[in-house]
């Protein structure tokens, strides 16, 4: 890009356009907490909520512009004066109001005439910028609005004093060339800022979002991990990282805080991140063929955009059937076993043959294999190891854990309770494993079965040591408590085993 | 557009890139079950896998080709004659060889001089054409490849006889304009069909491929659900759909097949689509908020793009803090509960009050409130309740469910072992509801949880009465047993109390 670096203010609707992602209900705990988030990442204006869709949604808004964040404090409103005195006590910074322009929209939605829309939206501007507020103005539908009209409403919100237009994609039936296009005869007439709002019913939320910049769009609404109605909105984490490293342009977030932002997100509104999302995903630094194991291992770039870093992230090679032998060297390095030239080209031909029959190679499974291979060397490392483990639960049952573990040899017994099976039993193993280092679980993680109720279940499990290291672990089983099971202990003999290999380093 | 209608061709790479998703792995019966759906939905050419990689994978190929489907087969190839035998050995239509040209791949992934690159590729095309055989030829890394040494290997494929061209933005790092710029300096000098094969590494997959299109690609590489290394391929749902709908152009696909192909993939591949996912994601068509369920009651294009029956699907109404009147309504009646409008006020407000506490609103929920405001007429018409559920399961256990079920008021018990003890409850259930009414699970669903152990679990179930109706249900718990039997009752009191309904319908 040759333009000099420009500089594109992010507003962020996870609180409120996110929050209409069906089935996404937050507390105003997670609501505050979100906000404080996104104010350390460095948002410009945060859309809070909707303060006239119900009584908790006007708290939520109050108690988030009393914190006092960086970040400015946005509420939305339609265009009536219920809804704007419903969002000036809340004391934001901005209204964002909204009305329908489209034909389909004003008959079907508000059933209004143009002419009752134009004095509508008018009028409240007008009556916001009286109690001193500043007001950004949403034709709704924009994107499919007779343009003559557009053009009219929009000059007459820019005559009634809106401080910034925004043009919402609502539908997402828009394509780069034709937001272009329609940005590039807004910015002709329009003189205040002007800020794009783009859907994802076509996949193209982030792509239009970029291409309105590119016309002269200087703010984008966003929201973390893509939420919003339907298909969502242009996922903050993707807009911006293409901003910074593609564009070469200026936004007021700091990149390295995204990963864990979409983490919290992600948790708090219970919609998990598919693992090819990009930047977010699970598998964005992840890399298993051999190809690109070879490559990243010789020289990040050759399979990378960016460095994972510059989202909070780290690189992450998988073994599995179409993965090589530098890849699977490295996977086992980081948990101290080398095996030589011979060993290591055996290890890849197992794992490719397990591959082969539909299987994804575990971690247990590529231990299992190395073991196998080197002569049991692994499997007489192992610390922790289970017995027996008996699990219950039911309708007035506390659900209840027993286990007997060996550590070192020797056998431990605990049991103990939990909100469910899979809580109870995991417990239960800390308490023994506790014992002889404090290792915390850190991330329970059960991806999502789809099939019949014997559909195996993943379970990914992170632990963390004491001075912070984390190790992950992962198991397949069909039934979800063994699986939540093998995970844990093999995650604690990793961490274990690493610990001890440290103690005893060449 | 004003453009006459263009005709673009589909290369479907879901069984190779869409493999080299970190942690999947399809056997010989899944990629034939996958190949055969690709070929039903119409793709035009199926990459059905990367036959020197392993034994097995060259037998997938094998098979899908014996098989002698419409859609053309395709296998990759590395640019040696080891890696070219394997393919020929398959007899595929289509050899679709790549090779580094970027200085950092050619550097450090193949650690080769561009000469090297130019001869090997050349010579790779000429024999595979020797042998009778269509080579498809990719310049691996296209897109960070300078741009004089892009355009002499293009050139000397040409001359070498290759039938199609593919540019493949090996990390993702185009926008739409960048790479309609190369196709357009691309399409000056090629002469034969180029393709195009984008990563989402930023999000702009989709954008991408379309906009090389607008530059004259005549074929787009794409993959189902997006899948593919790090954060995948462009979408094959999203390409198709927007090229159909926005573009008015012309595929071979039948757009009303792309959900339930979406569907196989993610269960088969065991990677789930996020609820926000374009076109197929759960929430796509879904519509929660007051004005958006209002507006598409009245007249679905208010809030819609497109009929979510041209991707096979249907609309879905979702009860919610945001939720308004007629969308509650809606899905009220759809099983036979007609509330006045005094009733269905409040039952809103209750909806919202719940929703404002931070609560997904489940099918139970509004249940339950509707049964409160409506004086228990519905609670009254539960036809199965549970009054005792006991499980267990451990090492040396067989998952073991027993349940006490009341029926019509008269109570039953029943045990069962399964699998796990998720699968052992279910199946004593429907042991028991089978002996009133013909209802089996057709789908279970755990979405993916993330946090600790102790995490709430949300269970989505659907159930199938003998004439094929679809019923879901849906509970959110700690434990993940409660989770699923309660939205299992729940799935069968539905599908039994709307068709009781239905037999005294006024």
């Amino acid at each position: 890009m040759t333009q000099p670096s420009r500089y594109i203010k992010i507003l962020d609707t996870t609180l409120r356009d996110g929050e209409q992602t069906p089935g996404v209900s937050l507390t105003l705990e997670n609501k505050i907490e979100i906000a404080q988030q996104l104010n350390k990442l460095g948002v410009d204006v945060i859309e809070a909520g909707f303060p006239s869709s119900s009584e908790g949604e006007r708290k939520v808004v109050k108690e988030i512009k009393k914190i006092g964040l960086t970040s400015q404090i946005c509420a939305l409103s339609r265009c009536t004066r219920k809804d704007i005195d419903a969002a000036l006590d809340c004391d934001v910074d901005l209204i964002h109001i909204f009305i329908p322009t489209s034909p389909v929209q004003m008959k079907y939605a508000v059933n209004m005439t143009p002419e009752q829309v134009l004095s509508s939206a008018t009028e409240s501007i007008q009556y916001i910028k009286k109690c001193g507020v500043k007001c950004e103005f949403s034709p709704m539908d924009a994107t499919r609005t007779e343009m003559p009209f557009l053009r009219q409403i929009c000059k007459a919100a820019q005559d009634a004093g809106m401080n910034s237009l925004n043009i919402p994609d609502t539908v997402g039936c828009m394509i780069p060339r034709t937001i272009f296009e329609l940005f590039k005869e807004l910015k002709s007439f329009i003189k205040v800022p002007i800020s794009v709002h783009c859907h994802n019913d076509f996949g193209l939320a982030v792509a239009n979002s970029l291409a309105a910049v590119e016309a002269g769009a200087d703010q984008i609404h966003v929201a973390v991990n893509g939420l919003g109605e339907r298909a969502g909105n242009a996922a903050l984490e993707e807009v911006v990282t293409t901003l910074h490293v593609v564009y070469d342009y200026k936004t007021n977030i700091n990149t390295r805080l995204l990963y864990s932002t979409s983490r919290l997100v992600s948790s708090l509104s219970g919609v998990s991140v598919q693992v090819n999302k990009a930047i977010v995903g699970e598998n964005a630094f992840a890399h298993e063929s051999g190809i690109h194991t070879r490559g990243v291992t010789e020289q990040p770039l050759t399979f990378e955009p960016i460095s994972p870093e510059i989202v909070g992230r780290t690189r992450k090679l998988v073994a599995g059937k179409l993965a090589g032998t530098r890849g699977i060297q490295v996977e086992l390095n980081e948990i101290g076993i080398h095996p030589n030239e011979t060993q290591l080209t055996e290890i890849v031909q197992r794992v490719k043959e397990l591959g082969d029959k539909g299987k994804a190679v575990t971690d247990a499974d590529l231990i299992a294999i190395t073991s196998a291979v080197m002569g049991q060397v692994i499997g007489k490392e192992k610390i922790v190891d289970l017995c027996d483990m008996a699990v219950i639960t039911g309708i007035k049952v506390i659900p209840t854990a027993s286990v007997r573990l060996t550590i070192d040899g020797k056998e431990y017994v605990a049991s103990e309770t939990g909100v469910g099976p899979v809580d109870a039993v995991l417990k239960a193993i800390q308490k023994l494993t506790g014992n002889i280092e404090k290792i915390k679980l850190s991330e329970y993680r059960l991806e999502a079965i789809t099939g019949g109720s014997n559909a195996v279940a993943e379970v990914i499990i992170k632990v963390e040591d004491e001075k912070g290291n984390i190790f992950s672990a992962r198991a397949t089983r069909e039934d979800i408590v063994m699986a939540s099971v093998e995970a844990m202990i093999d995650g604690i003999n990793k961490c274990l085993l690493k610990n001890r290999n440290k103690g005893k380093k060449q």
